[in-house]
């Protein structure tokens, strides 16, 4: 395989990654409205130190534990991101609300 | 779902994510073979560029353009190093070898 085959198999990849990312962007937004509802926190550090374990332990490499959890870190910010908007929207959502008229 | 059985799914969404995460490594280790056979440079900002236009097209949310971006300058951050592992490992291989004996 040449560098062009090497870089579709990535582009492949990388479409497989988008949907899962996206995927659990989902299931955190779900559990922001579950958290909600009963008033739990957002950051969770024993949640996060399960999830680091979790992956720590399947991970196979090439990528080293300190590598894969650098990626993580990122991962869990941004999940953080989505599960506080989901959280606290009322602000935004009244204020659509207003925009559209009580009746639309 | 309750909050537990969304984590469940993130669990599992999280063996998937870090298999992938491994085979794009693979990808990147390949091509970073490929690359020092042929002396060209890790960092290829016009690659990069695809990368982040390609993973905006199939993008369906919930994240942002932003958000996954976030996400993935730092995938692409760790790939380039074990990129540059993988191009540079004469040092490293060497003192292994030496350790081993010529005949091991």
């Amino acid at each position: 395989m040449d560098i062009e085959d090497w870089r579709q198999k990535i582009d492949d990849v990388d479409r497989q990654l988008v949907r899962l990312i996206n995927e659990r962007a989902q299931c955190a937004q779900a559990i922001g409205r579950l958290k909600r509802d009963s008033a739990m926190p957002i950051y969770e550090p024993d949640r996060e130190k399960i999830i680091f374990q979790n992956i720590a332990r399947v991970n196979a490499g090439p990528l080293s534990d300190v590598q894969l959890r650098q990626v993580y870190e990122r991962l869990v910010d941004v999940m953080r991101q989505i599960q506080s908007e989901e959280m606290a929207p009322e602000a935004e959502n009244q204020a659509e609300a207003t925009e559209l008229g009580p009746n639309d």
